[in-house]
């Protein structure tokens, strides 16, 4: 697969996945803002919760090995009303990197390569698949522009996200949210972040997201604090970063969001083989 | 890495994996009888298990797709007592595959090959990191000998796995063991099974399970009757079952109790970066 070679030949370790963990990411400074609840599991006496993202986990390997990667299964039990989105799935795969101290740019000039090599390695090997299909290859031609959320909003309204995507024709990054703790906020402009999403075109959204990190342990927990957090499913986590983290930055890249995009599928269950849409029973 | 290489070029279609699932691997006829439980968990009214094995989910996918891997995470909550096996983790990565209308002989010389390949492929790529390890780089030599477990049950005694594992330089097959309902049962021999295990040699034991499976709804509702299984977790395979599975064929190979063989580890942790070992508490 081209995913899993790309990563390969950039000198990334590939680790096998974590399904079950301590502190796993609370996806969004407001607990559970996007889910119904983050799911555990009793064993030998702990609680356990599924994987949402392997993020505090990555931060935790990369000090170890410097460029890693995750073909990483996520749990994120959507709220059913996310059915009509046509991108959310209760479980979904991410293609999940780290790299010890890099910036946002260096993660840009990395997927901005993988890319331009996507759509190279798709004519190449699978024309006949999208001639069946009766579409064309895309054509992804990075860099891709490049704005922050403060403009695209200030453009485009609340709902940016989808009228900037209807409004171009090739992905573009949008920088600075204000997300979980563990997206590093800008030392020269508080209450702006070093993060990053990017956006594909023709209404398709949010493909991939990102982050410069925060690694001091004393920021991680006045952070944790301001989100209001509890802090026991974190104590493990708040152990590693006592102990020592580093810089890095990575992001994940939704692999059925990407295969959704490439198809130009109305709804991203019509990519995957068993349904796991929310507001919808489970087939098997 | 090697594995998915080897699968993509012998024309495999890597599918995504699945956590979440109506029907999944029972884990023996005996419930539960190696495990704590079968973990769940709850999502819009629905009672979703945690995967055991892709196993009925390969059988549906199979009968569209021919052949197919997936690099798939499984959760088995085990006895803390497994701790002392040393080749024992509650979540783990299995290189799963399926294949219709193979034989056990058609996924014997695919394995075969692929341990060929891996020898081969680690020579020429991995021996500085063999060297300082200090160990050479195992080499399989197949076609691997093949018992019946009644043979080495007859050989070795109860503990055959152990014993017969410790009498051999190489690889062997272990074939016929009472497992599963999904496994298929000899036509012509009733009481007798066409599965197979491969045994690591020098201690090491099991490293790869697999069998040619059931597909006919009439016997596979048997057996489940037979293995006393409450049924209900099971109506959503046995749909699919009435609807018309395929013969097949399959195998996955465990890919923390491979790397445990080649590193000539002493417990399987040892090969992991998060420690999730029965009896032992995690680490994050």
């Amino acid at each position: 697969m081209y995913t899993v070679r790309f990563f390969h030949d950039s000198g990334f370790t590939q680790l096998m996945p974590v399904m079950l963990g301590k502190s796993v990411d609370p996806l969004g400074p407001d607990p559970g803002s996007s889910v119904v609840k983050i799911p555990e599991i009793e064993y030998q006496g702990e609680k356990l919760r599924l994987t949402t993202s392997m993020i505090l986990h990555k931060q935790v390997a990369v000090k170890g090995i410097g460029r890693i990667f995750i073909m990483s299964p996520n749990i994120r039990l959507e709220r059913a009303e996310r059915k009509e989105s046509g991108r959310h799935l209760f479980e979904f795969t991410q293609a999940d990197f780290e790299m010890s101290g890099a910036k946002k740019d260096d993660v840009f000039g990395l997927l901005e390569d993988y890319y331009r090599g996507l759509s190279e390695f798709l004519a190449r090997e699978a024309s006949e698949e999208f001639e069946a299909l009766g579409i064309g290859i895309f054509e992804f031609k990075p860099p891709f522009k490049r704005y922050t959320t403060h403009e695209l909003f200030d453009k485009y309204g609340e709902d940016w996200e989808r009228q900037a995507s209807l409004a171009h024709d090739q992905p573009f990054w949008a920088i600075c949210y204000k997300r979980e703790f563990y997206d590093k906020e800008d030392p020269k402009e508080e209450g702006h972040f070093l993060n990053y999403d990017l956006i594909y075109p023709e209404g398709f959204g949010e493909g991939i997201s990102g982050a410069e990190r925060e690694h001091e342990f004393e920021v991680i927990h006045r952070k944790i604090k301001r989100d209001k957090l509890d802090l026991s499913p974190y104590a493990t986590y708040l152990k590693f970063a006592k102990a020592g983290l580093i810089p890095s930055a990575g992001a994940g890249i939704g692999m059925e969001r990407l295969a959704r995009f490439l198809s130009k599928s109305k709804h991203i269950s019509e990519v995957t083989l068993f349904r796991r849409v929310p507001g919808m029973p489970v087939d098997i």
